[in-house]
């Protein structure tokens, strides 16, 4: 590959900046860009009733601006934006923004289809890199301003014919568009430029959107391009500097959040990074990473998974597995090391208060709090370690397996999936583990077994045991005392050829409420030579639950 | 959301940074984890016919450091590295690099499989967080570090068995696991604890690899921790820096990047970000990043689509549509704008050297470069302007539109793609093209046509054309002359019914080579109410092409 074609972005002349040593505090302006760019860039657009969902949609979650269309250039946006507004379904604290290009007449159909929205950003842009300016309109940099100046105007004339409320109601935001190409001083002329044409004022702030349209420079470049510009625009306290970016590069999110730490006020974007090619910055992600710093974003992602599925539905388009926050594998653990670590950060903090700070290992954030199950978190394959097989079988059904016992589920969970060549589904797991601890019944049966509290005897006999088991295919009579009805079961299997064991753990625990409580019991029994083995039983009585894990134990 | 359950990582107390000045020059030392951190992550792991076929693509890329298992830990792992050595699969200028944790008998597996391997990297960790260090291990920091000396004590150990020849070909690698998430101080201590261990030397340095392993803070954080680490760390010239990035904030090219910039020496990833929950930094971007800004990667991403195959082939995972470079709508414009702009960008280049620096508007590398064709670049759906469908039909059939007949096309397949409601694939914009223009027999039809070249006669009148023609339902014979097949052709027309006209644009060009080519001819004519009409015709006679297209503009 020939990497003599291309060439870097030049430096931007910046002195002492600032921007590395600071911090994401507080929550920038939010501006979702979803049903522009992010519509423009489907392959199939979106249809009027599509996009009325989804700017309810946009409002739920908390959008205070939301950019809606390009109403000049489309009947479809047009007719939108008309039933968004004659239809009262624009809240009042809620801004439209609409895009249009610095021409009289679509200035003038513009005009006419934002009439009597409550509050309107009026977006206006044009592009100024030199390949832009170049081939696409082979104009100078003077001529260039021109075009944007002459668009103001022609906003300014337009507004003469409105109330001086209704004035007030729309701002302007302006783009240069392909900021990211463009000369940073260059840049800003054109800014001061619109500024002087437009009128600085603190009431009514003017915005200035400033692009990564191509993004072309890792994202610190971005960042002192933002610094740079604060710092030299004129009334920059009537300015509010605005980011937009692209992901050309795969770094849309961290160029947003170095431009949001060199002083930009506001964030453009879209759900789950739609747009053009590789798509615009994505929303969720920089609101979410806000999040697991401890800053609030200000928007609403509590139920990720059901806003995941209406814009799956709405645009068409797939979440990627991997994606951030919203990936269905976002939270998941195949390997054994990284299972083991959450299982075990998971049973601190179940000792932990509600409100002690998150940090289980290899969850950026408690999945929870965004709607998700835990579930997902382990999933089971030939690559997985011990815990994870009980991490799922406690999670989603609720044996509370002893650690001790872990290695010996997860033994058998990797050979399964090891001969199945694939992952195991939660319930492929439930069903191995029961069948292996729950559903033998050779050597050992009980056929019947009934025990008796025994009065003013001995405390360590006070339970007597009698009945019927089959061993190897031959019937035996039992009875035995003890100081518990596990206890007088194994005294009575005493008198049968059961090979001679001790009970050396014992585990119970009740699963369920009200009538449909049952009890499981985990049992480690030793035998004469050493080894030792687990059962498992499970019961609506509590004393059974322990006889039938020892059972189980010896079936093994 | 409350936010307060979450709390942002300590600032790293560096003084005076220098990265963000700093630009990346030069590719870093590649290592592919694919087949292990990759791998692990894959909801069916790699079987070894499978591995041996990626290590074979990963190696071809020009990766000299692969990471390719945990052999002491999987079977599946163990053998495949026995093939890679036993098949004499790796090259001599490539280094395979083996997991382990730091346990004897995990060490003695490990040197016992990798014998006979011509170099190797012995890659210990152990994770080193405050959250791992209390419920994973339940450790002091000092014990924490004891495992990670005891560990390289245990590989020097295995050593002493080595011929002195052999043991030149093993270099160590140290993980403080979740190195992101680790008071970057002792994470400095615990590596300085192993460089004493294992010893430092310039000849054989020692790699310190630092993850985000949860990735929790901003990029910039991440540079800072590596160029704090690179200053405090003692002998420098005898250490690597390697990174190691996730991208649990979507961040994980840009946590790279600044990293590089912040002085690391190396960087491990995976192609297309494979790997646990969102995954491993994405090689491919990064590399390509830099190739855009003019450096080059040292790795060989020329077939890029092939790449992208063969990867999706072995892990089974999807590359989404968005993706940087990789991705199918990674260069796409649907917007009128963008495709405008593309479409005059490629003309512009098209008139200069081959070698010009690239600057085709919003395409930030040239697709051929990395092996993808100019075909997907621009689709046409309802948002798409006058150019996008000249674009295809230049770029896919050859048909060079002339620029004033574009916005005719342009406003027939929006039409058309309106009415379908959907996207349309080039063969539909190519059909309707067709039906329009070189399909229409009515009014005007050619029967019968001759020109006969005449001798001897004034300039102005020097072709004779005679023929037959119906117009709307009614046959005429017709004769004229000019000075051309064309012109005489309009000649003849004026004894008929057909409406008088002129012809005021006219352009032609071949089309293919050699006894395939044909001529394409353009016109447009202007009735005497002084509108105009496009017409196009097609023809192996360059003359007959002409006449085409002006029957083809009358039947508009």
């Amino acid at each position: 590959m020939n990497a003599k074609k291309y060439k870097a972005f030049p430096a931007i002349p910046i002195e002492n900046r600032t921007w590395p040593s600071k911090r994401i505090t507080k929550a920038p302006i939010w501006c979702s860009v979803d049903l522009r760019d992010g519509n423009q860039a489907l392959i199939d657009p979106m249809g009027i009733e599509t996009k009325l969902a989804f700017f309810e949609l946009l409002v739920k979650l908390g959008f205070k601006e939301v950019e809606i269309g390009f109403p000049s250039a489309s009947d479809t946006e047009y007719d939108f934006i008309r039933r968004l507004i004659d239809e009262n379904r624009i809240p009042s604290d809620v801004t439209i923004q609409v895009l249009c290009q610095a021409r009289e007449k679509l200035v003038k159909r513009t005009m006419e289809c934002i009439k009597g929205a409550p509050s309107v950003i009026f977006h206006i842009y044009n592009s100024t890199s030199p390949a832009q300016r170049k081939y696409t309109f082979n104009k100078s940099k003077e001529e260039i301003i021109k075009i944007a100046v002459d668009g103001v105007k022609c906003i300014k004339e337009c507004m003469k014919d409105l109330s001086e409320e209704d004035r007030k109601k729309i701002r302007l935001e302006y783009s240069p568009e392909s900021y990211s190409m463009t000369e940073i001083d260059y840049a800003i002329e054109i800014c001061e430029a619109v500024g002087n044409e437009w009128g600085w004022s603190k009431e009514n702030k003017i915005i200035f959107n400033l692009p990564t349209t191509v993004e072309c420079y890792t994202p610190n470049v971005y960042a002192d391009s933002i610094e740079y510009f604060a710092s030299k625009i004129s009334h920059r306290d009537c300015v509010i500097i605005s980011t937009h970016c692209h992901n050309d590069r795969g770094t849309g999110v961290a160029s947003c959040e170095l431009g949001l730490l060199a002083g930009a006020d506001r964030v453009e974007g879209c759900l789950f990074g739609n747009g053009e090619r590789t798509g615009n910055l994505d929303i969720v992600t920089v609101a979410l990473n806000m999040f697991s710093e401890g800053v609030d974003p200000e928007l609403d992602f509590s139920n990720l998974p059901d806003i995941a599925d209406a814009y799956q539905e709405y645009t068409k388009m797939e979440i990627n597995p991997r994606s951030p926050y919203a990936g269905g594998l976002a939270y998941t653990a195949l390997s054994g090391g990284h299972q083991d670590a959450i299982a075990k950060g998971f049973a601190a903090r179940a000792k932990m208060p509600e409100d002690a700070i998150w940090d289980v290992p290899y969850l950026l954030i408690d999945p929870h709090d965004i709607g998700r199950k835990y579930e997902g978190i382990i999933r089971i394959n030939s690559q997985s370690g011990k815990g994870g097989a009980s991490f799922i079988l406690e999670h989603n059904y609720g044996y509370a397996i002893p650690k001790a016992m872990q290695p010996a589920i997860g033994d058998l969970i990797k050979a399964k999936s090891d001969a199945a060549q694939r992952e195991l589904q939660p319930e492929e797991i439930l069903k191995f583990f029961e069948e292996q601890w729950l559903g033998k019944k050779r050597p050992l049966e009980v056929l019947d077994l009934a025990s008796t509290q025994l009065e003013g005897h001995d405390e360590s006999e006070h339970v007597s045991t009698r009945g019927v088991v089959n061993y190897n295919g031959v019937k035996f009579s039992i009875g035995g005392k003890g100081n518990g009805p596990l206890d007088s079961f194994v005294s009575a299997l005493a008198g049968t050829p059961v090979p001679a064991f001790n009970i050396t753990a014992f585990h119970e625990h009740s699963v369920g409420q009200g009538s449909d409580t049952y009890a499981v019991a985990y049992v480690q029994i030793t035998m004469e030579d050493g080894k030792s083995k687990w059962g498992v039983g499970k019961s609506s009585n509590v004393g059974k639950a322990g006889v039938a894990a020892v059972i189980s134990a010896l079936n093994q």
